[in-house]
């Protein structure tokens, strides 16, 4: 199966030409100026780019979360992912309490297997980080699962002691794994919303005003120091608050690896949203949206601009308005956490920032796609270059579309940007050399996508060094 | 009893004089040149200085630790304390766990009553932060014990998680009181020194080499923020490492009522001191000695000249190295923590600082007696002023002397400067009109000390400052 | 001549006592409680406050600029000065272009001689360094004139270029002087200001608008740098622009010998008040008052809680609106710099800062005289103390009067602070012994204020340090 | 001409493929997997990397210096730059003082117009910064000479001064242009060095004792507050003191777009060099080396990896030894400054960064040739992608040879580096589809290279977003 896409612009990370595309079977093949070879398809390109297809390093599909589970499944969400121009997403298996991590990635296989329209990969969640499970982590990266997520949050739940994550830090440095961290001080959070309850403030806002912007900033700032203690990298995960990147820009001025994600929802949504009334709820996050007053939209744009965040991912870990964050009535502690979004990233980064001027055509695909890819040890991603899997998006940066839960994709009863006009979408959607989407017509199918063992250490690449060696901290 | 001063150089932390000053009875009664009064004694002061009686903020005696006593009673410490200059201690009540502050208090008031020879107050350890303990605060502060120590370091034993911290940081924003924070982080020193021990390092090098300055300086930045949070001011009692420094410097840049202590052993000590075998265990006290290369002592230094740090303490706990340090023989982490130091403070100051031109006068009666007396609550005490308590040092900044076991007085068995030469020492020491040392003559008698009820919100006079309102903290 | 002060509380800037004073002659002679001894008079202090008398370390009198003079002579601004409770000034000797230092010296002292009606001393404000000017700076030194102004604005009047300052700074660290900085770009500023011009912008808010607080955070880096490499300390005058005091903070956080001022003006009043077309021209002074929106205001006052900023001056720089700051219309330009203020400093502060709770008694006390003292070489001054000066205010801390030209002893023809009440005043000015002002009533007499010779590295005892060492600057 | 290469990996800034290329006459017009096409020639590039053809922004032929001139000529020059892999160079115009920018422009067409042996561009020199000139650089930037590089330093040859520097940097708000910046305080150095000849010391290390790294930081502070003051972009040529990177990395950290460029001297050369006697004046160049004790190199290499520096320079300005860099015997003021290093530049990042470990081979590329081009408005260089010009170089990242005089190409009678191993070198070097270097052998000729007229606002695009709009910056 040739097929052949002609007359687009590739736009690359690192740079943008006009070149015709030849993708055979599974592969980009040949890359030439108008190409006049065989093609069993012949894709026209003219006035659209051509860019590698988005990397989502950071989805809960049919995650458990307070009793019930995020709505999409690997075939709902993927097939969603598709519809938005993303072909690759990194899911996180969890490990059960008091269990092992391979019960977890067992489970999360399960749910995967022959039902992911593309392919994915697997992040591990670390819900008890016990000793004797550190040598199983070595395991796990030589498996190809080479990150694992740890919180400083969720005290009961997922929470993990600085112990436990200053081993854990400890541990990659042997076996080349990353640790990714959810930041913020869950125990004192849960305190102040203890009170917040016991005031009467029970509605979806107080998921917002609970959780203080420099509780983020604190957890960041204490992960970051066991990791340079450790001599290990840490990657924070949807990074929401200014006081927490003014703490990795504090590290990364000092040399450190640390690394940093956000997501859509910090960028264009803001804790007023979570204030009408139960409605909030639609809303509910952690870290919450913050306060637009706060100047945090405005940092984390500067960081993604400056390279101090180096990606875009979503959190996407979609709950029924109706029937699911309904259960938090009346006690927004209840409320499960987290929105849909894996669908509308690639087009809310290209209208919000490529449209707005805020970010450069490159550095958009970047952010969406090859960052991703090199951060976590995808090198046959990310790039719209001959040799790499054909995952590849003809995009049109001036189509114009509305955002609603009555057109998106995701299995979810809202949208978060419901009736947002957004300029940019994705045409034609190639994974792996199959046409999946073609215009708004689903062509994929579940069992498509396969399971991406990751490569250790994608970090170093991505951040274009080694590791840092752990200096005899003593002496600091 | 009217004691009369003549021919000595005031120097207080605002301007130098000279004057004579006149005690009668309790308090200072008459300052003026060349007086010619009536007197019962007459003290020849000149070529001296006549100095504010040394405050010494943070001492330990009788101190229980891992099974022993701190060996310093009230009586000896305080006489050795006298002997130093020092004539007011404000030492810590420990709180047994699962008891109330008030069982700790009366326990401690039991300790003192009668045996101490100069004034004191208490301060109060939490070792156990219960929700149901906070109104037992507010009653506290009424009867004049005004600051409590919760601690982030020793598991089991003092550690407050950090929502117990950030209740007791609200709390005192209601009863003017002040959270005084021991901050290193303590489970992952554990894990640290638990890896020493196990890779055989058990020599006492090791307890300095399991607590990284990187521990105390996340510590201290996770405490500052949860203080922002609640709108508190802390007090960082010893802090050694620059990493911290830089925390508390950080703060007090933004505006925050931060405020800290070092102790002499940071300043003239080090890492090195802990590397002999395991007559180190003379020098096993937390957080550590810091190593001399790490730049800790120059930023101490610094931040005492700034005023980023306010005054100086000794953390004096000290435990024989016969039969008290020895049980740490073979695992550091069974030796007592702490060192002697209550008798060194006021001269060491002087020898180190005022001779070598880092500190003026001034200042050096300013961090050794105006400072505390200030920052604990006491408007009575640290100044040469007609109205005060006669706390009075005459003071010889010429006499030049050797610290040794041999001849110190406190109740240990070695000094942590045994053979250092010094310039500088207290000739005459009178508490409340009481001469108690005169020329290395003892003449004081234990209970002559009283409890000193302190008046709350200190911190705010000693650092001008009223206390910061809690700002919608969402927000920032 | 003796004058007792009975049943005042004394308020120094390290205690507040309750006790009485006696004068003889020039000194305060005897401190004491309840003193029942025989004096020419007694002044009944019960219910005020004790305080030594303020002093105004920055004042113009008589200054030429633009052509015209400002209007305070020696006489009526010293005698305003002493209704205000200060009770010494520094003012500013200038060199004339082309001359010597002692030219503008000798000036000074023919203004000031015979005239004065409290102490003063002078600094030297150097118009036009000369590499053969530089051992005068010696001689100056040596004469009690310890420190020299120099600026990085008014290009063509004062303006010393980066080789000059570096020169002038280095030398001190030979005489053991001090250098005065006024920071702004002013040849950037004149080129914004000509563009306004240009652009019809000629209104006084012109003057705020061109003179951006970066032009004076870069001025104040830059010497800051000079400084550093000079192994010199430096001092600004009148800080004025967050910019500026965050380059404060950052260098004595490495630890460098750098001081700064701020005056009421930059505390009270902002950039709205050039607003109201020419009569804006009244608050003309340079560094302009600053947007209130920007948080300068905000930032000052952090910086004289924290001690970044160690004390309070006025730039006391009168023109009358009428006939003198009329010069400037149609051109702000030409519109003289400076406003009237030393009379009102000390109340200000008071109204401002104690009774607002920002500043306690003794802060209150150590920004408006102890401070000033020690930074400029006045050790018989800046204290309630035996021995000392008789320079002492009884001041009421609860009279309420309203600050007006029409009341206000400067010569001028207006008040920046028309028709504001304020909270307290001083009641009983006594300079070196002699009450001057009673209540409101002049008892004072030109003449009576002598030249002060000063001693130098003041502010080495002021910021309890000595001198910073050059370190081989090559290396950092 | 068809040129096939074929067996090697492509290494590019965003991925590492492996695939052939396919050169048709000056263009890249095929990529593909065993490429099986017709060619004329076809390179054996097994076991190579393909990588784009290195730029070198920063080069100074036949500069003028001090009475003589910089030894290569564009022939000579690009030569040696092309042996060193090195397929673009922007060199430097210099309008003559009093003159204008085209009789500079026109001069160095002259010089370069059919001699360049690879393709060039001109930034502008601006010796001279005149108001009316303003026009003038409007008119440069449509030519496509689209930057202007003002200094801090060398006051009567080519120092501005700030009113200067900020016109130039407003213009470029209007015109799209970037001001590049030599950022030392060059007047106070002046000063200093005089100090030091005055006293003796006349010897090439004199030039680095007298050029502090704080005169570095100074003037790079004070560019980037001017731009920020005007609304406008900066990049800093050949930053090399850690006190300039950290001004860098706080600007950035305020979301400023301000750039860096380093070079190979600072990051493995040291003040050490200088010191051996004359010999030493082989390693003048402004800034000057710096200490290695210094942390200077390590602060570089940090920035280099956290993109606060965003490439890399040469500076390259050689002199003889003999003759011209002797003209400085008995005072090192007279040793012409510059250094030579075209031809090393990408060997020596190789060397030292890809063997190292210190830089991941794609990041490499990015600095030596991807940066450039975008930085600098090259959008047909900077990539191994179809449709760019064919600069393409197939690098041998194993092989092994010594830097010597006695084998580089440069015209200049030394090297820097003299006996220096250095791992990877330029196998075959193809200049728009011309082969001009095969493994040692010249077929190049002066005049192939063409002027290239670069497109402005490149930095926007190298640096992802727009530029900054200057807000009211009184506010600030």
């Amino acid at each position: 199966m040739r097929t052949l896409i002609k007359g687009g612009t590739i736009v690359n990370a690192d740079a943008i030409t006009r070149a015709d595309v030849l993708i055979d079977g599974e592969e980009i093949a040949l890359i030439g100026l108008d190409l006049d070879v065989p093609a069993d398809q012949v894709i026209d390109a003219t006035g659209k780019w051509v860019i590698p297809g988005g990397i989502d390093g950071h989805t809960h599909m049919e995650l458990p979360f307070g009793g019930t589970f995020a709505k999409d499944t690997f075939e709902t969400g993927t097939r969603a992912a598709a519809f938005g121009g993303t072909t690759t997403i990194i899911d996180f298996a969890v490990q059960p309490r008091g269990g092992t991590f391979h019960q977890g990635l067992d489970a999360w296989h399960e749910k995967a297997d022959g039902k992911a329209c593309i392919d994915y990969g697997f992040h591990m969640i670390v819900s008890d980080m016990r000793d004797e499970l550190l040598p199983e982590m070595d395991r796990l990266v030589e498996e190809g699962i080479t990150d694992f997520k740890l919180f400083t949050a969720y005290p009961g739940v997922f929470l993990s002691d600085d112990a436990a994550i200053f081993k854990a830090l400890r541990q990659t440095t042997k076996n080349g794994g990353l640790i990714l961290m959810h930041a913020e001080n869950g125990p004192v959070i849960d305190a102040v919303a203890a009170d917040l309850v016991a005031n009467g403030m029970t509605d979806p806002i107080g998921h917002g005003l609970a959780r203080y912007p420099v509780f983020e900033g604190e957890a960041t700032n204490r992960v970051i120091r066991l990791a340079k203690a450790a001599g290990a990298p840490v990657y924070f995960v949807h990074m929401s608050a200014a006081d927490a990147v003014n703490e990795l820009r504090r590290a990364r001025d000092e040399g450190l690896p640390i690394y940093g994600e956000t997501c859509p929802q910090y960028l264009f949504l803001s804790l007023e949203d979570l204030g009408n009334g139960f409605d909030g709820a639609k809303f509910v996050c952690s870290p919450p949206l913050r306060d637009i007053k706060g100047g945090h939209q405005e940092e984390l744009w500067k960081a993604l601009v400056s390279d101090d965040l180096q990606l875009i991912g979503t959190d996407h870990c979609p709950f029924d308005f109706h029937g699911q964050k309904e259960m938090g009535r009346g006690d927004f502690r209840k409320i499960p956490n987290g929105l849909p979004g894996v669908e509308e990233r690639v087009d809310l980064m290209h209208d919000g920032g490529v449209v707005t001027g805020k970010l450069s055509p490159s550095r958009w695909v970047e952010l969406v796609s090859t960052a991703p890819a090199r951060m976590f040890g995808l090198p046959r991603k990310g790039s719209v270059a001959v040799g790499l899997d054909a995952d590849v998006v003809v995009y049109d940066p001036n189509r114009r579309h509305v955002l609603s839960a009555q057109t998106h994709h995701m299995a979810v009863d809202y949208s978060c940007y419901e009736g947002r006009p957004v300029q940019g979408g994705a045409d034609v959607v190639i994974s792996r050399g199959k046409v999946i989407v073609d215009h708004g017509t689903w062509l994929g199918s579940a069992g498509h996508g396969k399971f991406l063992r990751r490569e250790p250490r994608g970090f170093a690449e991505a951040t274009r060094t080694k590791l840092a060696q752990p200096a005899p901290a003593v002496v600091g």
